[in-house]
């Protein structure tokens, strides 16, 4: 990089066709001259090499990403992840930059996306040894090249006839080792309890002491059973998490057994993939979020979970489990908020996902969680807040229901806990770790 | 987890049944008592709760992920990476654990080990803020499930003709801009100086200005031509990463072309996309590096890359593409040589992968990553050092032969270069930067 090659680098929105490119916010630190490191992260991941040697010409233009915004912040002695990557020295400077890259160069194609917007040519920077990618924003003629949700928000809600509040899932427990036979009794218990789906955990997949054929046989009878008993319709969540080839015949047997909702772990199984059976499901496809911490969880480092939830998003999942509010997580509010806003957000002919924010949740975290995402559009999915009520499924699903009903009173559980016996065995039970 | 629940999720490996488990090795930093936090993440990532409410069972022997080994290394006042998560507050203590996790849980199949051994249960427990999967190792018979790479090395080594020595591989440049007639001359051109396969970049698929069906079609014949006029074999690696759908479509397409060897970007695409494809190819597959870096670069956070690099090779990798030495890329030279084992080394039934270190090499660099690596089983990779050469692909790739010839010989390439004039041009064009 000389130079006379930056300004190649550099562009005004008001000079470029906008539909033709996808927009990328990236939090960096880098050694020497900030326009320089900018430059560089523009051309590792787009162009890199722009001409042949003895031939004059130039690949910028057309296939160049170029930097929109660039701004300092400040400096720092060393860079906040001392030893990430050595490829510099001495004082760094803390950066923002928001980059146009032609999305022409990798097509309407996750794995090229991703291997563009966060490969080498991001993580290998020159004079860049700390870089996250907190945000990316495609046009709406990118967008139309993506089914998006099938179901979405209101598929989900119309299967299950669910409008005007949270839906209430429940995570079956004890998530590994029961027989198919208890586990689906379990998920019985729970449905009756006033749970609106009963789910296989995200661990649980087609395990040879409980296979899913047989477990989607059970389940899917066992909710049936459950809507003759409550007169309303109920959903099981079967995770057919398994190895890509088996993806589409796990979910037909899983769905002619009775199951109504699969849950699939997004980025182990692959959001290729994940896209792939979006176009072959015939039920809503709920994404769990297995390895996303590995990339997402350091402020200045690696992917931003709202990108990688716009992502299992686009790829078709018509709602999205995230690690959510509360102490138990230990998230920060403000990024849940931001996952839940890539959920729910505009997003050009691309429907809206359930967002389902959880983490050891009880009847005592409904009420905050309501409050923070600001809406009735999110699932609400404890475990053990249901299976591990002392009363058993039925009286802790029953707890979620009441506690969902004080919230519409406007009284706190503990006033309604006092004419209802599930409430205030969950509270005595999970009260002092809310 | 009360302190009478500890003992359940401790275990010395003379108790075990090992051929049923798999090791982990993690490195975290935990708030509070060490041994709980370990339990922690043995309960975590396996059986969790482990009984029903009002029954008296235990899944814990079979189920439960157990610490072998657990090792106070120090205290620390605050964590390394302070906000990853907010799950604790004071000193924190210095970690690392073995653990045995029953692969019964999960089995052999890719997106379920992922979930098990870097998903929620490892990334969000309690106590732990920061924590590192740090290598895994599979006893023979889980091993046995996969095929592994179906070429590896000698299969390589077979195609090519190639014996007693590195590969050579070129990465055409420009990478992304080229039509497919010029960029099917420059691989050409490269094949004829020396190359023993000219490669697709990572980042050029199968693109509108360069499509893969006609640039395949082109290189094809140009690997042929190549052959005829050198009297040796020669490859041609396609670029084939693209949605998961398209995968075998792409494959067959390219090989009947004349691809004999296939590039796929193995995180972006997924892993387990990758084993599905490993089972119909017809060719060596190459997989790349992108995103890895994300999940790797941290020394104390994330996933190191020599798991990433296992599990590439078990997937049916038959040569792997990584960060390599030298200043470019920034690697701490031990973690590239972590990745060159966890292809070489010993792995039950499966098959070596071919080492490929990359990252700005050039003729100056061959004899540093040889004596590095300690063997003659790896991959050379440069772009710019055979495409950016001032005498074309045909002298930067002869530079390589001539380098190589240097070290055989024994002489450094300052001595030889005064016989060789591509070497001596290299030298010159990039010795400054080496």
């Amino acid at each position: 990089m000389t130079p006379a090659d930056l300004p190649g680098f550099f562009c005004c929105r008001d000079d470029l066709d906008l539909a033709q490119y996808i927009e990328l916010d990236y939090a960096f630190e880098c050694y020497g001259d900030p326009r320089t490191a900018a430059a560089h992260l523009c051309s590792e991941q787009s162009t890199a090499q722009w001409h042949r040697i003895g031939i004059d010409e130039d690949y910028r233009p057309r296939f160049g990403a170029k930097v929109l915004e660039l701004r300092v912040d400040g400096q720092r002695p060393t860079p906040t992840y001392a030893a990430s990557r050595d490829c510099g020295s001495g004082e760094v400077s803390v950066c923002r930059v928001t980059i146009a890259h032609p999305h022409g160069n990798f097509g309407p194609r996750i794995p090229n996306l991703l291997s563009a917007v966060a490969g080498e040519g991001v993580f290998f920077v020159p004079g860049i040894p700390v870089i996250k990618l907190l945000d990316l924003r495609m046009p709406d003629g990118f967008l139309s090249a993506f089914a998006g949700p099938r179901f979405g928000i209101e598929g989900i809600r119309n299967l299950l006839g669910v409008h005007g509040r949270p839906i209430f899932f429940g995570v079956i427990k004890p998530n590994i080792g029961l027989a198919a036979e208890p586990f689906a009794e379990l998920g019985y218990q729970g449905l009756l309890g006033g749970l609106d789906v009963a789910k296989d955990d995200e661990m649980l997949a087609d395990a040879p002491w409980c296979h899913l054929e047989r477990r989607s046989a059970l389940l899917g009878e066992a909710r049936r059973r459950a809507e003759a008993v409550t007169g309303v319709a109920k959903g099981y969540m079967a995770n057919i998490t398994d190895e890509v080839d088996r993806l589409i015949d796990l979910h037909d047997r899983s769905v002619a057994n009775g199951a109504n909702m699969l849950l699939i772990n997004a980025l182990p199984v692959g959001l290729s993939a994940v896209r792939m059976l979006s176009r072959h499901t015939g039920v809503p496809l709920v994404g769990h979020f297995p390895m996303i911490a590995a990339l997402s969880r350091l402020p200045g480092y690696g992917i931003h979970t709202r990108v990688l939830i716009k992502l299992q998003r686009l790829v078709g999942l018509d709602a999205i489990v995230m690690p959510g509010f509360g102490a138990r997580m230990g998230m920060d509010e403000s990024e849940v908020l931001d996952g839940v806003a890539a959920c729910l957000a505009p997003m050009g002919s691309i429907a809206r996902s359930l967002p389902i924010p959880g983490g050891s949740d009880w009847a005592g975290t409904l009420e905050g969680v309501y409050h923070r995402v600001g809406s009735v559009d999110f699932g609400f999915i404890p475990g053990r807040g249901v299976f591990g009520h002392p009363m058993g499924p039925t009286g802790g699903a029953a707890s979620l229901r009441q506690a969902w009903e004080a919230v519409v009173a406007g009284v706190t559980i503990e006033q309604y806990a006092q004419t209802h016996q599930e409430l205030r065995a969950a509270i005595d039970a999970f009260g002092g770790k809310g």
